[in-house]
């Protein structure tokens, strides 16, 4: 697959500088690889920080901003950001409130955030760290030690930064963010590999005819490849998969349909429409759906769905105005 | 390439499930592939139609709702809707007050429309017609006697319904649109084809060091095939072609850098960041950016740019709220 950058080595930096240019509620430090909202630090305000490997877009630059994140620290292409990059985003928003670390599962990512709170609290910053591990395929994976961040960071980011936009304390935020990841479940399908610039090679290969169960974000391998079926059965055995994990009978559920970056917008909405009747056939009642590529893998083709068991008060927090480049609802 | 479908005659009728499931703010009409927005008609108001063939969500449909759309008709993919579906949705939407019809220049469409016009008047409903024709890479092509109409149909359609939605009358309301398209121009660059479902087919061969300069959005072809560039060749070549046929120094641009459906969100961010610079170097200033995958050719890989040479009006209209599932800002 041709790709739409210059050079390899340069996707990222390339990249950020387009979000500067494209966003000017965002400070983009292409230097350091981070971005942050304009307006931060807000003293008082506890800051969320997260970040992670690129490749991923809009997750996570394009999540910072009123009612979400505070900055977000860019990584090589499906490499974790290092740790001066993560002390240095902490630092820029810190407003002396602390500042809440949002960390995917991945053994890279765990490293460096935590080398980056170590730092911070040397700093005098009160760091807390809630590790996103919402993918119910894998229970370890060439990336990670035990369940792998995916589509739930983004309710995470969202859930927790609106309660960080109303003034909760460090506790209580990190507190809510733990609360969403224990409530969500993930599962993706793969309908082609992906391609890292800097390799130029595919992740993996798959035949025709084939698909991939329980991919993750980076082309690391499922569960099981199998024969490719129709856009009932991808979702079926998604939610078949998180339902034996963490049963949605009786719950109120926030879904969403994520494509992985290659798939186009009428046929995640294909999927969506299948995962709306799956669940209502299972008792489930999917009161707030999201349908769209917010948590990627470059060109991928294929998609994730995502569920977290609502509560009132997650539901209040989710319907929180936001106003970020790629989610923004509200006031 | 894998898709996300249940049976490709099936595709179009199962993401209209979808996208009601997903977006309680529309009706969708799944029998006459129609999508309209829950508070149509608007007593007073004037409506604004559009449509065409499926497969380059968000368009139209992603763009019904307040301050854009009233109703949108779905076609079958890279297909006009039929006249009855047209004259379904304008008396859906018919407030009193007219409807706009919104037509890509494609012979289908212009014909389906036209007779949808027809069949309104008949209804004693006052309609007009804006053409989009804003792409200059061809002046025929297999799908169109002139130029073909592409990514300023987002334009059209943004600034349009924003002024319906202040109350204007149709002739006003008319007018800004063609204003729109007659200051506005589009470029598109393709790095794979995509494949229709229904002939399982690529709509053309790429090599793999080639790529389609001046493509369509339904992968007719462009104006010549060359050797695969950089992020910025690529831009320069866009670019080059708008700025020959309008020149861009000394405007104040709205510009859209549109992902075609199978290129990832980081590679428009570095198409984007090439377009700034271009734009920047070549005396023009862009005062409206947006980046992302809003005028789709399903799967296909590549870009397109889509400049307008805002007035203070226009610019005011573009700010105006809009709530609709693929645009929204304001309040």
């Amino acid at each position: 697959m041709r790709k739409l950058i210059n050079a390899p080595a340069d996707v990222v930096s390339d990249a950020l500088r387009g979000l500067a240019a494209a966003h000017p509620s965002l400070r983009v430090d292409a230097a350091s690889g981070t971005v942050r909202r304009a307006d931060a630090p807000r003293p008082g305000k506890v800051g969320l920080v997260s970040g992670g490997g690129s490749g991923h877009e809009p997750l996570h630059a394009g999540f910072v901003g009123h009612g979400m994140l505070d900055a977000a620290c860019a990584g090589e292409v499906f490499t974790s950001p290092v740790p001066d990059q993560i002390i240095a985003a902490t630092m820029a928003v810190h407003g002396g409130a602390g500042v809440l670390l949002v960390v995917k599962n991945y053994t890279g990512d765990i490293l460096n955030f935590r080398m980056a709170a170590e730092l911070a609290e040397d700093e005098d910053i009160e760091v807390a760290t809630v590790v996103v591990d919402d993918d119910v395929a894998v229970e370890d994976s060439t990336f990670t030690a035990g369940r792998r961040g995916t589509g739930a960071t983004l309710f995470v980011e969202k859930i927790a930064g609106a309660l960080a936009e109303e003034g909760a304390d460090l506790g209580a935020v990190a507190a809510a963010a733990r609360e969403v990841n224990e409530r969500s479940r993930s599962f993706g399908v793969a309908l082609s590999p992906c391609t890292v610039p800097a390799s130029g090679e595919p992740t993996f290969e798959l035949g025709p005819d084939e698909m991939e169960l329980g991919i993750g974000i980076h082309g690391e391998p499922g569960r099981e490849r199998v024969k490719a079926g129709t856009a009932a059965e991808i979702v079926d055995a998604s939610l078949s998969a998180i339902d034996a994990d963490m049963p949605v009978a009786g719950a109120e559920l926030l879904v969403l349909v994520n494509g992985m970056g290659g798939t186009p917008l009428i046929e995640q909405y294909v999927a969506y429409a299948e995962a709306a009747r799956w669940l209502e056939g299972h008792g489930a009642s999917v009161v707030r759906p999201l349908v769209g590529p917010f948590v990627t893998s470059l060109e991928m083709a294929g998609c994730m769905v995502s569920v977290c068991r609502l509560t009132p008060e997650l539901t209040r927090l989710w319907d929180a105005p936001v106003q970020t480049p790629a989610l923004r609802w509200g006031r």
